[in-house]
């Protein structure tokens, strides 16, 4: 059977690899802090992200990604985008040459402009077969719970894909598999703007109509997206695009929108990721790339251009909206 | 300039025809009850519904069908689904016989399995090109405040659908236009299946990713339904498929979320009823022509049948969530 390594205890790497035990997966989590490593392999509990949960007793813990890595037919990525190339170029050479590489990370690399596959292809040297990707309206939290899950891991080998769903699914958790990485990875990165874009409309205090056309005009903007990078749109009616969509725009849990509505109200950038822990949200980076990947393909997205206009261009929340309301009427 | 007559003075019937007068348009709205349009016409207040809302002094009212029918180019069917029937018998001898008919019912017939718009067409004797519908994201509550909100006009005849567009588009109101009066009267009927299905997954004590699983799920049974039919699978992504049923879903001001909830908690059908002032939630009856209609297709709808199954035949909820989550998995 194939041993999995899940590269990083964050929230999304602890909860997925709960489920990769409770699947019966041979499984050990790479921590970066030893303590934390030490406390999941002694207390069952990791004291960073979701201290509350009891983490199997199989899972086994390490703070040295050579001993993770060994023999690890399964390499699951769970570091946030914008460190993943850093992070894998450091474990590139204990990474066997058959493993297959999953991404749990969602966004598109500032500056390169590279979907998260696409980072992992170039610095691991691996082929596209041997890459998949995971996504879907996947609150970690709730995972964690083990409350309901549906999601979808993409990898062009079906094959692949297929062994995947086998290591992780469990009466609660569903993946489906598909062979559209990239309208999995359109859907993961462009997400968490809309996210953003959602909180602001409630922390200006609309309701739930604006909401639902942002949301619905937002799947059209990455849906435009995501073809035009060769995504099937399908890909974006499915989990991976409304249903990781909705998730993330509807629920309090969101860093994304929680932030986005600390704006909407009329705090500052700086005041907004103060009250998070110090943290910016994923959005008001992917914001800008999202959207300079779009410009590079001349595709339209009025809802990030705008989330960026006001995290990156001084714009109010009301400006925005202001403006995304007089744009001429069309044919859907 | 043409006159719009709203025949109907529920919820939305109400709000529209404020949005119409916002925008300009004579408007003229028929109350069954005498004391209704003479409240609207003293106090600009409808007692029964959105009674917080003042309407514009120009809306009139009247009992009298003739009277609001007659000179109306566009007449605004806003009464129930499974009376619409009996309602037009009665009126189709007043309306002109180039008037635009425009459907706000959502519904598929009890019996005959007939959408609205084949409704309308057979009991006014309409060409197709006459008939319109109006579906989005659209609560009626919120509209009245003057939320922004965003809806589809569909009709094939494009040049009606334009000036439907003109003669209710305001600065909070965006209408877009669509020939697909299929994927519009779909999108529509289905939601509140899913809703309720939504709700019961709330009642019982689900999470945000089960919820964004049902929507997503829901989604994909209502665009093989619509595209069997002969709907485009985009509008199924647009405004009257994805944000109809997101705002359906997501919002505790829908009846059929609330009342699957009640279902979902454990009450009775009886119950929740009488929760709802007597009124059963539109999806408990269209789950069965919705279902109906898809098996006469070929078309699977488990989630719609689940529904179906507890509102009619007994199956509790919680039975209803074991046997989808024990569905084969398949590639989404």
């Amino acid at each position: 059977m194939t041993k999995a390594a899940v590269m990083g205890a964050g929230s999304f790497g602890t909860a997925f690899a709960k489920v990769l035990c409770d699947a019966g997966t041979e499984t050990v989590i790479w921590a970066r802090r030893g303590a934390v490593a030490e406390s999941i392999n002694e207390r069952h509990v990791n004291p960073d992200y979701l201290s509350e949960v009891v983490l199997p007793d199989g899972l086994r813990a390490t703070d040295d990604h050579r001993e993770a890595l060994a023999g690890a037919g399964v390499v699951v990525l769970a570091v946030p985008s914008q460190t993943l190339r850093t992070n894998l170029a450091e474990w590139a050479g204990v990474i066997g040459p058959q493993a297959t590489l999953l991404s749990l990370a969602k966004g598109v690399e500032s500056g390169t402009l590279m979907r998260m596959s696409q980072v992992i292809g170039e610095v691991a040297g691996a082929d596209a077969n041997r890459i998949a990707v995971l996504s879907g309206p996947n609150l970690a939290k709730e995972i964690a719970q083990g409350q309901p899950t549906a999601t979808v891991i993409a990898c062009p080998d079906s094959a692949r894909a297929i062994a995947l769903q086998r290591a992780c699914a469990t009466g609660y958790f569903r993946p489906y598999t598909n062979t559209d990485v990239i309208g999995c990875e359109i859907g993961g990165a462009a997400k968490n703007v809309i996210a953003l874009c959602c909180g602001m409309a409630v922390g200006i205090g609309l309701g739930e109509n604006t909401l639902a056309a942002i949301i619905t005009r937002g799947l059209a903007e990455m849906t435009r997206l995501g073809v035009a990078l060769g995504a099937n749109a399908k890909t974006l009616s499915g989990l991976a695009g409304v249903g990781d969509l909705v998730a993330t725009c509807s629920s309090p849990l969101s860093r994304n929108r929680t932030f986005g509505e600390r704006l909407g109200a009329g705090e500052s950038l700086e005041s907004a990721q103060a009250a998070a822990n110090g943290q910016v949200a994923e959005g008001v980076k992917s914001c800008s790339s999202v959207r300079a990947l779009a410009q590079s393909y001349g595709v339209e997205m009025p809802l990030t251009d705008a989330v960026h206009r006001v995290c990156h261009e001084g714009l109010t929340p009301q400006e925005a909206l202001a403006q995304l309301l007089k744009r001429d009427m069309k044919p859907e």
